[in-house]
């Protein structure tokens, strides 16, 4: 079943690509603000490469000007939030393998699947993860309980790249393009920097 | 002239396409932030053409899917903050008349510059200016006191087009590849959604 659709009104949806520094300051903000307004959280890790097939846009760090500007401004963003931001010598890395082992989690257990998804973003951005290393993403949902040969049979498996690619096409055709991306209630909010406002929307009950 | 790098460091450079809706929002709320830090404002129009000729970025009323949420956007933080948002039926307007205009009042009256520049965002996102119409922005200029004649020929003139072009090359050269954008003390800063980051760098003295 590709789950992207909220069959209620109660959850965040955290739409993200690995490799997007954005995403990873957004999550390691989302579950705090999602404790305080009473939702649950749907991680939603998807390829931003789907997304701009339908855009035609470049990612950040194939883009002129843009690129070095985001370099800096996550390097800053970072000695203000006290966070470690060391990108590995790749990035962004195609992170795939990631993708899939977390969505072959998700498929058994939405909650390791998303301390999976927190780990991937915490280790790859001290530059300790090669998101695109099956065997490597692998030992960290093997961390989680699971048996590493299961997951790294079942993330290669037919079902788990539909499931993943099925998802992301879902999401793309619900309008996200970029990374971070959230949806509350039907309304879609892109960037780290619209937390506040995402959370202004659900206490006030929107605008 | 072309004055684009500040002669010191007492200034918030504001660079901006009119036909940027985030624009329009952060000039609602650039002045005040300017007052309450203690800073002079330097307003810099330019084309975004300019910069999409080096990043090779499409704008956003050309991009799928980011076009429908920028005005889905654009509306809702019109609604939240309360002000008017009712964009031309040719939006984005290619603004060329209005950017020199504002550089030919410029060279002569800073102050009567940023009245012009506010006065453009006030009546384009009420739907009440086409921009690109050099008779139509004169008369605005003519508010502020010029002699309608001088202010079309001037605008007109190869000296005010160089100004112009060569102001935003100058800031393309510096790094600027969206609007709004900002410099502060040689920092960049991108987007409406970054003025807190930016008011916080200043008072704070960077981090």
């Amino acid at each position: 079943m590709v789950k992207t659709e909220a069959s209620n009104g109660s959850v965040i949806e955290f739409w993200f690509d690995f490799s997007s520094g954005y995403a990873y300051f957004a999550a390691l903000e989302i579950e705090a603000l999602a404790e305080r307004v009473g939702r649950s959280l749907v991680w939603r890790p998807f390829l931003l490469g789907t997304a701009f097939q339908v855009t035609g846009v470049r990612g950040l760090s194939s883009t002129p000007l843009k690129s070095d500007y985001a370099r800096r401004d996550w390097a800053r963003m970072a000695r203000r939030k006290g966070v470690p931001l060391l990108l590995p010598a790749n990035h962004p890395t195609i992170c795939l393998a990631a993708v899939r082992v977390f969505y072959w989690i998700d498929q058994q257990d939405t909650q390791k699947a998303a301390v999976f998804a927190r780990r991937v973003f915490e280790l790859y951005y001290r530059g300790a993860l090669d998101t695109a290393d099956l065997d490597a993403v692998a030992v960290l949902a093997a961390e989680q309980g699971f048996e590493l040969q299961d997951v790294k049979r079942g993330a290669a498996g037919e079902h788990i790249k539909q499931l993943a690619r099925m998802t992301a096409e879902a999401g793309v055709a619900r309008g996200v393009f970029g990374s971070p991306f959230f949806f509350v209630d039907g309304e879609p909010f892109w960037g780290s920097d619209r937390l506040d406002m995402l959370e202004n929307w659900i206490v006030t009950g929107g605008w």
